[in-house]
């Protein structure tokens, strides 16, 4: 369950006056999210989420509402943050920060198609696209320093094939690093759970938590590493395409871009299989225990090491 | 029909690289509104409505789109401009100022009920505190200096009745112009057609562009001699009594509006008297004939002049 922080209906009702959407119609606990507590808020108005956030702070949450207050003024579907009276996208409600956003149709697909496919690639060009003229950089916490020290951390639990895998693929990224492919607003977390589907529509992309300034290419990877694979990691070639051709469409790759396709593979691998081995050696105190598979993320390492010649040919 | 400036479907569809809403689906001409060219715009990720502008110029149009991006960003049910990928709501197309926005669903009523009153009334409401912080002024083009110059263009048009119902109403309200009542944003044209009913909920406000800063209970009088009148002109209590009460529940009035109430009914009766007048009496050359009985706004201003004192008693 996810209502770390209780609202009551009358808490909530007293609480919109501070806003312009309505009167409260009903106020009801959303069972999924670990991190945050969040609420259905139904208004004379409409229908939207209330998240009180239990761990992001009053200073770290102006990134993310304003990101997804600029991307859906750009069309992007994603959640719209209300603001309240005062113009501010976030506020108080029973001692956590909170915001209100606008609530998106559909649900998140386990088994997407090539439509869906294509249908992500586009609207993660969309995204790029639309950050450009976003005003505020946040670097990113998961990033090569972030993957170097957490590799030592988790090391000792793995055994020896696993460990030089681990320690091979971070030398073989240093000497990658790619510092002139184009970068921008990634969400770089862009799994199938964080995209809702209404039918075969894209309904909207959900969770910027881990938004932040980065290679595009590399959300790009991110996604195809979710979105375009069977079972044992290895990617699917006819989803990749798919989308990868709807992205190129709306933001053509560049030459160097299509260069570097399968060394971000292989980071976007790394940096997924890092962090999960973190969640799953290191849980957080109190945390509830969601840790996924870190073995996904290995498999699809090395699937993606042993492809790497062939990836290169394999391009829009 | 509004298509006055034609847009091919290549045009659309070239055009869209600009913006972040996917490609052309669909774009069909529509066939209401005498001030500006319209389309539906169906792209892969939604509706949109695309508004090539007839009249109002590029120095113009900012005041407006970015009011409606204000409001829909606190959430009030109005069409929502869409940035492009430089940022901007306002584009040219085929030589004039062009923007998109989002598409409401919906239709107008002709006779509305009291439930349809009372949302007007709190979505007003929601209008004018949403607008407390909209950083831009604009002064009203249909204020009172305006009345004065225009009722003097069509007075000799009147007969001698009208005319001294019309100087002698000129004259009462500049002997009780009220400055110090709570002004902000207003619409300034609540009229039913500027309202879309979605079934029974309110769906949408539209047509901002005679909104301004004015005092606020204008507005409100504006709404109710429209929404809330039986034919001939009177005002029909249950329907008033609704509005007033739904907008008072989210902004109360205030002693000296309420003092102020009779005045300002009457204040908009004869705005749209004149401007009414005006248009039938000195019709745009070359301007489609869609000008609207003056006379409706004769009588209201004659049953509210009548109606003073009973008003002043009728109250929240």
């Amino acid at each position: 369950m996810s209502v770390f922080t209780t609202v009551t209906p009358d808490e909530a009702s007293a609480w919109l006056s501070q806003y312009a959407i309505g009167k409260l119609v009903e106020l009801n606990g959303i069972s999924s999210g670990i991190e945050n507590t969040n609420y259905f808020l139904t208004t004379t108005h409409g229908r939207y989420v209330l998240t009180l956030f239990e761990k992001l702070t009053h200073a770290e949450l102006p990134y993310f509402l304003n990101l997804m207050d600029h991307l859906a003024r750009h069309g992007v579907p994603c959640p719209q943050p209300v603001a309240n009276i005062a113009d501010s996208l976030l506020a108080s409600l029973n001692g956590k920060p909170a915001s209100i956003v606008s609530c998106l149709s559909g649900q998140s697909l386990e088994t997407p198609g090539i439509a869906h496919c294509a249908q992500v690639g586009e609207t993660l060009a969309d995204i790029h696209l639309a950050g450009k003229t976003f005003p505020i950089q946040r670097s990113n916490p998961r990033g090569a320093a972030w993957w170097k020290a957490t590799a030592q951390q988790v090391a000792p639990f793995l055994d020896a094939e696993a460990a030089r895998l681990l320690n091979d693929e971070l030398r073989f990224q240093a000497l990658h690093r790619l510092q002139d492919l184009p970068r921008g607003v990634v969400h770089a977390d862009l799994f199938r759970d964080n995209v809702l589907f209404d039918g075969e529509r894209l309904g909207g992309v959900i969770d910027f938590y881990f938004a932040c300034h980065d290679v595009w290419l590399y959300d790009v990877a991110i996604a195809v590493n979710d979105w375009c694979v069977s079972g044992d990691g290895a990617l699917d070639e006819a989803h990749m395409l798919a989308l990868l051709g709807a992205y190129h469409a709306v933001r053509p790759f560049t030459p160097i871009e299509r260069g570097a396709w399968p060394v971000m593979l292989r980071a976007a691998a790394l940096r997924f299989w890092v962090s999960r081995l973190h969640d799953l050696h290191f849980p957080r105190p109190g945390e509830l225990t969601h840790a996924k598979d870190p073995g996904q993320f290995e498999r699809i390492l090395r699937q993606r090491v042993a492809a790497q010649s062939q990836l290169q040919r394999v391009w829009v």
